[in-house]
Formats: structure tokens, sequence, C-alpha cells
């Protein structure tokens, strides 16, 4: 299994550490430190070693952050952890925090009226984060000061840091070679008179270099620190025991390697304009090329950016990935299905079949993320992760919603389906139906070049606005090519202005909750294309979706008469390209099952 | 007529005047000077006393400005003005040139391979402006330079600028003393910690102030500029002979009233924060500002905020106007119809019938902009304004379009129809049906608070995008109240984050244009609301729009098998409302006409 279902860690060791802790506080005249959930990599995953938050108060939720003061330590958690967090820390030590409806500042200010200076590691905060911190401490006395890491100096039993290797990712499956992504890097940097650019994030290095790894699990990078330098020349900082003869010949003479403790004396080395991405380069960068005499460039990660947009060898796997991956997610429903109305069942079963399944196919690398189990009023929370104390039992009449993916050497897959378990509600059915007009609007829609995640994020959003229904998340995130099954810079959300550009993977994803009822959501992965203009249209540059992501929609969930025509037209032809893509691909029973589920409405 | 059809200006003045121009640019060691089309108060209409660049070049658009170096002269111009340049410019002493493709920076490296300093006038450029400008000046060894106007000392005849009075507005159509209005700026300004805010937009100071005006005629404003302290305390500078006793009692005491020629001695003696806006205040008021002490914050306006926010005094008065307007333009629609299939009439005959039938009202202030009237291929001309020149007859077959609004003292209307004139081509048909899903996609939207106008415009663009077509413009601009009938902050437009908010209202108007083709736009009033949950919705808060504009659309543009039915519905819905809001307000020989014309579909 890949996935665990313990509550992972226990409130007891919380309030001795704290003490600890407020020694060194005392012993550097601080009024409180800053303990946030990320690494310097600023990622979804951290490794147990950097897991400070975590080992401090015992809440180990994905978002989040603790300050300790003298006599008083909040632990700021948002909607989604407010429960878990009085679960995991000692309460008569932490206090939980409503965050962001309280904001780090007035909670400051409420607790020092007569100032002070909090503590922080500049390697783990970014300056957009510290600025939010910042706001509203003006005239509070309280400061914000760079310090030493406090946890790190009471951290006894601190993990190593994973030592698994960087591997090589071979060029059959990435589409181009290191060599040639690194000139195009280069190139842009030189067009744009920047002498060099700093990447702190492993999923940038990994696709750059053309490599892999198994750090983090879910994403399957191996944690490094690189510079790319206007001549295509990159100094990579990663840990000797991770790079073998392989990887030395794979990389070749272009790529220098040196240790992790190198990286701050190269950042003083470099001069001229640097190119650093402050949403993701902790301040800790910018403060060493400063030091340096470096000229700090803001700018999205140039890296980022060429990463999103695939090659058509990247998309080639990522189809072969959703074909495989679909084949088993069919096995998984086609097995779910007979077990009948009333299965005896729980959320955790539920996981441990499907990743069984995926498994099955020989090629399953890793889940790219937890699954998402939830039945019934669990499925209502968004980031739900069953527990075996959570754990529920499937309940004719009920719905239960399953968000998962899975790492394939050739791609990354994220599917979110709901399935009726007995006769569904009528109030779930017509939920559903909106949900899935949003979802089916994004899939057919044709969009002008330049169009950005933040002007579509809506279309998938106006059945349900019409019912006076919404829900409180992105329609859609970027998704990796056997890396990151969340990555930037696009999105189909309100927040987003990076524009849509052939090659990007998006998730598209609507759905509806209903708190302590059901919660729906329906996830297909789509790929943005260039397309050609229409006959009697405009000549303009268009772009469109193809549906990457193969697995039937629960027809008893639909309220056909909700539909339009067309989008009637646009699921009963889905179905058909399940049949027909997966049909030889499954079982005899599954097969059965599928003709069934995929018959046309 | 409020309308005139003449070109406006003659191209024979303008190599006299450069040369003049030319004289001034040696005696002060420039290499160039700008010569912009805006006044101080970047407004849409420029007294003929600051229409600098018209008197220079010829040139009489909306948009645009010119560069007059010691050799050469370019006149920059958009897609709109290319062939109404070549029209009015001397082309021996003035080169038109297509921006914003070509960025002045890329021709002034042209054209000065060895540098130089190119002067401004600081009072009539934005620093957003300036700096749009200045990008790609880099290493070119040009520079932009603060100057006396050049212009302003070879223009002899130059017209006095308008001495119309400044009037009050009663409270009854105003719904709000201007005394609650500057209490309420004032205590935003003192919840920020700004000491004062300059307001330089004559319709922020009339909303303000409760005051109009006739300078500008089609924008019912006096021409002053102003500032308000944070003890409510306001400074207004304005001409005396436009200044009453009448208007002193209104303004009180609070006001002070002083000559335009104290406003940057005024901006000097400010301490301490001053709100400015600088995508409206021109450089000259910072640089003031600089010169006294006076700490500068930029922000959004906050009167422009509070304006569009309109309250229910202002929405009565803004609904009467449209009941008004609406019965004037359906005896307009009623009379073209009682032409026939291929009436003797050109577009100006359309223009002059249309503004009679307001006239007739009693109550008509003014047009609120000049009447589009495009015939055929001339409606594809997205801004087009029809000249004696470019008249042209209607013919049948063709579409007729005319975008129209009033001034009344009780509101600003802005409405938009296209007309068949005799049986209409299919592609038309489809077309029109097309942008009119897109119209009442957002006529019923209900939206969550804190939408904005960008995550909203590409509803009204879906049904055309999917067919592969599009239109170039924003879906809907602000509208005023007896004020502009374009105004912010609020828009439906793919670069607008300014949330919507309850009372502002807003055009929605959605077209398609097919060159030397048709032109189509149907365009109505709305109004945000803040709505109720429905039921078996959630618990948020909604917005809704409500339409103000009633007239009919026309019934044989529109195939109903392209509609859904609630499209279908939500039409004849609003046909019946027209109809039944509309029938008594009318002539007998227009209501027979507009009982066929709101038939159901």
């Amino acid at each position: 299994m890949f996935q665990s279902f313990d509550a992972k860690s226990s409130p007891d060791t919380g309030a001795p550490r704290l003490a600890d802790l407020r020694k060194e506080l005392r012993a550097e005249g601080l009024a409180g430190f800053f303990v946030p959930r990320a690494d310097m990599h600023q990622g979804e995953y951290v490794p147990a070693s950097d897991q400070r938050l975590a080992w401090l108060t015992g809440f180990t939720g994905s978002a989040g952050f603790c300050i300790a003061l003298l006599d008083k330590a909040g632990v700021f958690v948002d909607g989604r952890y407010r429960v878990q967090v009085r679960q995991q820390v000692d309460l008569d030590a932490f206090s939980p925090v409503d965050w962001p409806e309280v904001k780090p500042a007035d909670w400051l200010r409420e607790m020092l009226p007569d100032g002070g200076a909090i503590g922080y590691d500049p390697r783990l905060h970014t300056p957009g984060e510290l600025r939010t911190f910042e706001k509203g401490l003006d005239r509070s006395g309280i400061t914000l000061q760079r310090s030493d890491n406090l946890v790190d100096r009471i951290w006894s039993d601190r993990p190593e840091p994973p030592k698994d290797p960087m591997a090589p990712y071979p060029e059959d499956l990435a589409g181009e070679s290191s060599a040639e992504k690194r000139d195009r890097i280069a190139k842009r940097l030189k067009e744009r008179g920047q002498h060099a650019h700093v990447i702190t994030q492993p999923d940038n290095i990994a696709w750059l270099l053309n490599t892999r790894g198994t750090d983090l699990g879910q994403t399957p990078v191996a944690l490094a620190f690189a510079m790319i330098e206007d001549t295509g020349a990159v100094t990579l900082f990663i840990d000797p025991e991770k790079v073998d003869d392989d990887l030395r010949v794979h990389l070749g003479n272009e790529v220098a390697i040196r240790r992790p403790a190198d990286f701050g004396p190269a950042l003083e080395s470099l001069s001229g304009s640097v190119l650093v991405d402050r949403t993701t380069a902790p301040v800790w960068v910018a403060d060493r090329l400063r030091t340096g005499g470096a000229k700090i460039i803001h700018d999205t990660d140039p890296v980022a950016l060429a990463k999103a947009r695939k090659n058509e060898t990247e998309l080639a796997g990522t189809r072969s990935a959703h074909l495989r991956d679909g084949a088993a997610v069919v096995e998984f429903l086609a097995w779910l299905a007979a077990q009948g109305h009333a299965p005896d069942l729980t959320e955790i079963d539920i996981v441990k079949r499907l990743e069984a399944f995926r498994a099955d196919t020989g090629a399953l690398e890793n889940i790219s993320f937890d699954t998402i189990s939830g039945s019934g009023p669990n499925a209502a929370i968004v980031h739900y992760r069953v527990t075996e104390a959570s754990d529920r039992k499937l309940a004719t009449g009920e719905l239960l919603l399953v968000d998962s993916g899975a790492q394939y050497r050739d791609g990354t897959t994220d599917i979110t389906r709901t399935i009726a378990i007995g006769v569904p509600p009528p109030e779930a059915v017509h939920a559903f139906t909106l949900v899935l007009k949003g979802m089916i609007t994004i899939s057919r829609a044709r969009v002008p070049k330049g169009t950005s995640g933040r002007e579509i994020d809506a279309l998938a959003r106006y059945a349900l606005w019409q019912e006076g229904m919404d829900y409180d998340h992105g329609t859609g995130h970027g998704v990796g090519v056997f890396l990151g099954v969340h990555e930037g810079p696009q999105r189909i959300s309100r927040v987003s202005g990076v524009a849509l550009e052939p090659g990007m993977i998006l998730s598209n994803e609507p759905g509806y909750y209903r708190e302590d009822a059901f919660g729906i959501r329906i996830e297909n992965l789509i790929v943005v294309h260039a397309a050609e203009a229409l006959p009697g249209g405009d000549e303009r540059d268009w772009l469109t979706f193809e549906t990457l992501t193969w697995a039937p929609i629960d027809r008893r969930l639909i309220d056909p008469k909700l539909l339009s025509e067309a989008e009637r037209a646009w699921l009963n032809t889905y179905h058909a390209q399940v049949m027909e893509l997966l049909a030889a691909r499954v079982s005899d029973t599954a097969r059965a099952w599928l003709a069934d589920a995929c018959a046309p409405l």
C-alpha cells in the first residue's frame, strides 16, 4: 500500500518540545518563532526530516503554521483542518486559530500588546508569505526578524534527509534531451539580459535535467537545488550519496554537481542579473544573492512554463498512462457494482481495492496523492483523507466520492468519479447533473488564444449558480508527466491570469458539497490544443481541449432532462469512446459491466 | 440636433502649425514633443480649448497621439481610425502610425538613432501612460522630459475654456446629500490614515458635490478640480465665472471655492498621506504633491467606487429614464418598420429621426454619445460614426445597427438594437441568435458576491466561441446617472478585476462583426442587486441583474432552434414586460407594431 490510514502523530510530545523551544526563544531574546509547514522547496510534500510543524505540534495537515510565543502557541489552520487539529495537538499547550479569518498580525497584536520580535528561518518563507504576515503590524512594535531555526536546535531525534538516488529519465519518455531544454532556457535568459536563474523546486529540476527520484513518494523527484546560467551551464546542488555514475554520464559535462552546503556560497558568487521566482524561492535565496552583489529580477520561473507545455512524446505517454489507468478504474467500478446495493465495505476498503487494481497493471510507480474516498457526509469534506478513526461504511442511498490518481513512468493521472450506492436521492441527482453540465461545458469549450483560467472558471459554474449553488475550490489545476499531480503555472481558477497554451494539462473538476449530506465531484484531465478556424467562423487562433481520462460517469446520477442536446451528445460520445478504448483492456466481467455503463443516455 | 455629420477639421492648417511647433522644439533643444488627445481630466470628451491634437494635426478621433520630431511627425492611431486619419491630416506633413502594433519606443528608436529628449506636458499624461511610452527606451539615448506645453505657446487662436455654469443637482434625484457623501469619503480616508484625496475627474466631482454642468455636452458636468480632506472639507478649483449664488448656497461652508490657478499651490500645501488615483491623475499632480512634501498613496479613487454603487433614488430615476427612452425607441422602431422593406433612408436620416423621437419626450438634455448608425458593412466598424462622406442608404436584405443613448435629468441610457431591413441573410440570423444567447446568459446570471467582470465576460461569448466566432470588445461598461455613459471602475471585460457590487449599472452588449458584410450588437443596461439564497441552494451572498432597458429585440433575426428553453422563456418574458411597460406610453400606431414585435416566440 502506498497510503496509510493512521493519524501519523500523537499529541503527547508537543508540550515538552514547546518548553524546549521557549528556552531557545529566551536565549535569543525573541518574543516568538514562526514554524511553517514548508521546507526550502515550498512543495506539496515535505520529507520527514523537514516536518518541523508536525514534529513540534503533532498537526500533520497539508497547510498551516505555528507561531510559538513565550506563553501561548497558536496553530493556524484553515477550514479543512479545524477538526483534525483538535485531535492531533495537545490543547493545553497549543491553541488552534481559525486562519485565514484570523490574520497572524491581528493575533500577534492581541497577544503582544507591548510588541516584540518574532523570529523566522529565511530558508523556509517566500517574500510574499512574509509580506502577508507583516501586513497589519504597522505601529504595533512587533517585528519579524531573521533567525537560526530554533526548532532544528532542539530536534534531537531528527530523521536523516532522504538519500534516494536521482535517476535519469529516458529521452524516449521525455521527448526532448536535457541539453536541448537547457539551451532553450539559456537562450531565453540571454534574450532578456539575465545572467542566471535559480531553481528551488525539485520538479522543475527533474524536468530540466530529465531525471526522476523517490524522495517524496507521490511526486517522483529527488530533492536538490540548481542554477542555470545564460550559457546553458547548470550547477546541481545535491547530496553526493544520491548520485551514481549512471546519473553522472546522463548529466554530462555541462552539469556541475556540488553539495547542498555549497548552494549558499554559489549564490553569493553570482553577479549580474539573476532571475528568481519570488512565489517559490525563499527569502534566503534573495538574501544570499544580494550579499554577493547580484541584481535580482523577479519573474515567473521560465522552467515551470516550459515544463507546462508538454511535447508530443509526453502527451503520447500521458495518453498511454490514462488508458492503463482507465482500465484499472473500470475494473474497480465493475467490482464495486458487483457488491450490490448495500456492500459490506468501508472507505478504506475502497482505497485498498482501487490501489490493488492499479498495482495489477504492473506499471504503478506510486499513487499520485492519497486517495480521497468519502462516503455520505464525509464526501462533503473537500480534502477528506480517510483514517482508521474516520472510516465509514458505505450505505445504500448514499454517494461515494473517489478522487485518486497514479504515477506511471509515462504519465500522471488524476480522476474523480462519484458513484451512487443503491438508489440516489433526487437532490443528489439534481446536483450531480448540474456539476456534470459544468464539466461538459469546459470539455467542449473552444476559446481564443490568450484566454486564461480565470476567464473560463465561471463556465463550469453557471448551471450551479443558476440554482443558487457553488463550490469553494478552483475548477482545475495543472498536472505533470510522471511529476507533480499539481503543477503550475496554469490553472482554471478565478485567481489565475496565466494564458492557456497548447500542451498544458489541466484537471477539469467542478463539484458540489452539501454539508453533513453528500459530496459530488467529477474530474477528467484535459490537454490544451491549438485549433483551426471553423468553417463560417473567424480567422483567429483558437484553443480546444482534448480529454485524457477514460472511465464511465455514473448514469444513475444524471437527470437527462437537465442536459442540453449538445451536452447529451458529448456524454454519449464520451461513453462510446470509453467503451471503444477500454473494452479490449479489461476483464470479461468488467467489459460486460462497461457496456451497460456506457450505453447511450 | 446634438450630433453633427461633418468631418470637423481640415488638413490644410497642419503643415504651418507643425512648422511653428518645430521652432519651439529648436528653441528648447528638444528632439520632439508629445501631443496627446487628453486634457488634464483624462476624460472621454475634451473641450475645444484643449483639443491640441486636433488643432495641430487635424485628426479628431477619440484616441491617439502625435509625436512631433524635427523632421517627422507620427500620428499614432488604432484600428478604428486608420482610414479617418488619412482623410483628416496632411500626409505630406504627418505620418500615420499603426498603434498599438507599432510601439512609440520602437518608432522613436528608428527615427532617432542618435537619441534625443522628447518633451511632454506633465499635466496631460498619467504615470501609467508614461511608463508605457518609456518601455523599450532603455539604452537608446532617448529620454522623456517634462516641458512647457509647446503647442499652447503657438496656439494663437485658441478658444476660451467653456464657462458654462456648475449647477446644483437636486437631492430628490441624487438620493443623498453632498454633505453625507463627503462624510462617507472623509471617514474612509480617516480609517486608512489618509489626510486628503485629489479628484481630477469632473464626473466624480459632480457626484460628490451633487452638481451638473454642460461643459462637455454629452457628459453633463462642469470642468473643475477638487480635493477632499479627512475632515470632510472640500476645496473646489473652478473658474469664478461658472459659479453663481445658487451654487454657493448649495455647496455651503464646507466647500471652499478657489480659482483653477490655485490648484497647484494648494497641492504643494498638502502634507501627510495624500490619496491619488494614478490611472487618472496626471503626473503633474504627483509632482506638485512631492514638491510640497506630501506622501503619495496610490489607490483606486474612492469617489469613483462610491459613485458606481447607485442608491435607490438614483435607480428609481434611472428606471424612469429608461421607460421614457424605451418609449421613444419604440416610436422610432415602429416608424422604421412602417417605411417597408426598402426604405428611402440613409444612416444620417436614422440618427436624426431617433433624436427627434427622444426630443419629443420633452426631457432630453442631450444624447449620451454620438449615435452609431451603421448599415450593411458599415456596421462591422465597431466605433463607426456616420459623416456626410460615409453616409450610406439602407438596403433590403441588410442589417442596421443603431447604438444610441440619452441624457435625462433622472438618468442616462445606452441601447443597441440591430434591425433587419427586409429579409435577413441566414448567416446573419445565425450570428444574431448566438449573440442573443450571450446577452441572455448575462441577463439571467446569478453570481456569488465577489465575482468580477473578467470572470463572467466569457459567459457572453461561449455560444459564439463554440462556432468559432468572437468579438473584439468588452461585454460591458459602467454607466452613470445623468453622468458619463462610460464610467468606472466596474466593467464586464477580461481586464476588469473589480468586484461587482449592488447598485452598479453595466451595459450588457455582446456583438459580432463580419468585415465588409454586417455588424450585430444587442445591448441592454443592467443593474446589480444583492439576492437571497434560493430554496434548495447554498447559504451564500448572491448577486443578480435587473434589466433596465425596454425595447423589442428583432424577432426576424432569431433562429428559435438555437435557443434553449430557458433562453426562449427569458426572451418571451422580456418582450411581455416591454409590452406591459410601454404600451400605455406610445402612440396608437407604435402600440400596434409593438404588440407584433413582442409576440411570444
